[in-house]
């Protein structure tokens, strides 16, 4: 029987054999990164993604580009606890040491290195399977981490920029069709949401980035939370050329299954909603109020009409179709 | 043009453009792990380990010895820095979600996790070929770390335990021969050395872990202080069981090129070496006296009359024969 993803972690790494307590450690396993005590004032977080080609790029991506995502889809995770980046480490599994590739990949990782201050410091190479492996680490004063279980019935539901152009762009990658310029850049060049966390400390109830799709990973905000959301369908930011580029009605399905957006999904007290206007807008980053927070435990949708719509999207999960 | 693992790792990505300094960063790339400053008193030590299938253990290997063995060479990195354990990350990569393999698997490393109360805080997992990554955290007094690059000339060179050991046993598994229980334990268990490596802060000069063989690694030392060995190959720690199993003609090799041993090589002043044998002989935990550095960059290798020896073997890479 294949195991979703996440069941799977849960359930074998999730074991109070592995992920038991000690001084130090503040968060271990079930956010977007762990946090340690580092001092009395600060926070050390720390964040890991595994990225296989053909599973999480496709294969024979542009290097450049590849070493520019990986970096970027991490400091992902320290933009959604609200963290500042310090640094990140490399394990990078090659099929063969092709010099060119290796410039390329590592300028890549350099573009976004330097542009976060956060330097690599160390890692390991092997060969096999292209496969890369990144874990980042940020600091973030004490107590103030944007965590996923702090969503409370009443408060809003916003996400930062538009959904579904990185998974337009990827399908029409798979297809082997031409991909407009806008959604090509959303998947290999997401927007680094570092500076909306930060703005977000002491406003967000709770946050996480859109790595595995709205449908998922506002899921995990609900799971950590233990309560409900309503979704209104008409309110998602969708952008113009993603509404160009795919079907009427499939634009739905896609912007909330589809991954890759590396936007922020947060939620706040709706008394926030002015300071959070103010505080994104000082930032020029775009967002949207697109629901709310009720109890129970799963998502509805709403139409235009406020009527509830069945969605046959499914959560993205590397394991699930196998 | 095969690339030196080594090579590679410096060209591409110890660059400046990479591993730039920051605040908070004490010892980036170049040593067992890097050191983050972490409040006034204390360092942070991170350190990250790529294990694939094939090339760092054998096809088709009992998942909760390997397990157990992911988790302890991740350990031996920070036992070679005199840190204390703190918490680690784990990325896997597996071909499919097989509940009786996740099952051993994750019981070898919880075995691992508490006899070094060093619990899991986070991860990644993907479909992929089976591979393991696995990043340490560690603490240690701010400023006390046993780094590669302190040994000078009068030093003399030690290991702990026994060499070879590993490196026999994986010769036979591959060799599909029945492998002696004590060099399979070696390779599959090896000792933990971390509270060694707390015992000799202090005492140390420099100190790196075994873990592509001693020709390999204590070149990393010689590399990073800028200096030569001596090495007396007539004082190799040999196991009985290591004798007994390798042809005499194949026992200096073997011990010198082999990796996988995770005992510690260090170097310390000659006036240390009382303080040396009172801190390892109430842990309980064997040592040899090896060899001096000198003056140079290379390792002379002499017999036990002192005559200078040209061994064949080479510092083992996953790169260099493909």
């Amino acid at each position: 029987v294949a195991l979703d993803e996440f069941e799977l972690i849960r359930r074998y790494f999730g074991t109070s054999e592995l992920g038991f307590p000690v001084d130090g450690v503040v968060k271990g396993i079930g956010d977007d990164a762990a946090i340690l005590a580092i001092g009395v004032d600060e926070q050390l977080l720390i964040s890991m993604d595994l990225l296989q080609e053909g599973v999480h790029f496709p294969a024979a991506c542009d290097p450049l580009l590849l070493g520019r995502r990986a970096l970027l889809v991490n400091i992902s995770d320290l933009a959604a606890m609200g963290a500042s980046p310090l640094c990140f480490t490399l394990g990078l599994s090659l099929p063969h040491a092709d010099p060119d590739w290796l410039q390329a990949f590592s300028e890549g990782l350099a573009d976004v290195a330097m542009a976060h201050a956060c330097p690599l410091v160390g890692g390991d190479t092997s060969r096999g399977p292209l496969a890369i492996s990144i874990q980042v680490h940020g600091t973030i004063p004490s107590g103030e981490a944007l965590m996923r279980s702090g969503a409370t019935v009443g408060d809003d539901i916003y996400v930062t920029g538009t959904l579904g152009d990185a998974a337009a762009a990827l399908k029409f990658i798979l297809a082997g069709e031409s991909v407009p310029d806008v959604l090509l850049n959303a998947y290999y060049e997401p927007e680094s949401r570092i500076r909306a966390g930060i703005a977000l400390r002491g406003l967000a109830s709770a946050a996480i980035d859109v790595s595995d799709g709205l449908l998922a990973d506002l899921g995990h905000i609900l799971d950590a939370s233990g309560v409900g959301a309503r979704v209104h369908l008409d309110r998602l930011p969708l952008s113009p050329a993603f509404c160009d580029a795919v079907a009427v009605h499939q634009q739905v399905e896609l912007a909330v299954s589809g991954g890759d957006d590396y936007e922020l999904c947060f939620t706040a007290p709706p008394d926030c909603a002015d300071r959070i206007h103010d505080a994104l807008g000082r930032l020029d980053v775009g967002f949207c109020r697109i629901g709310e927070i009720v109890s129970g435990n799963s998502i509805l949708w709403l139409d235009a009409q406020q009527q509830q719509v069945r969605l046959t999207a499914r959560a993205y999960s590397h394991f699930r179709n196998d």
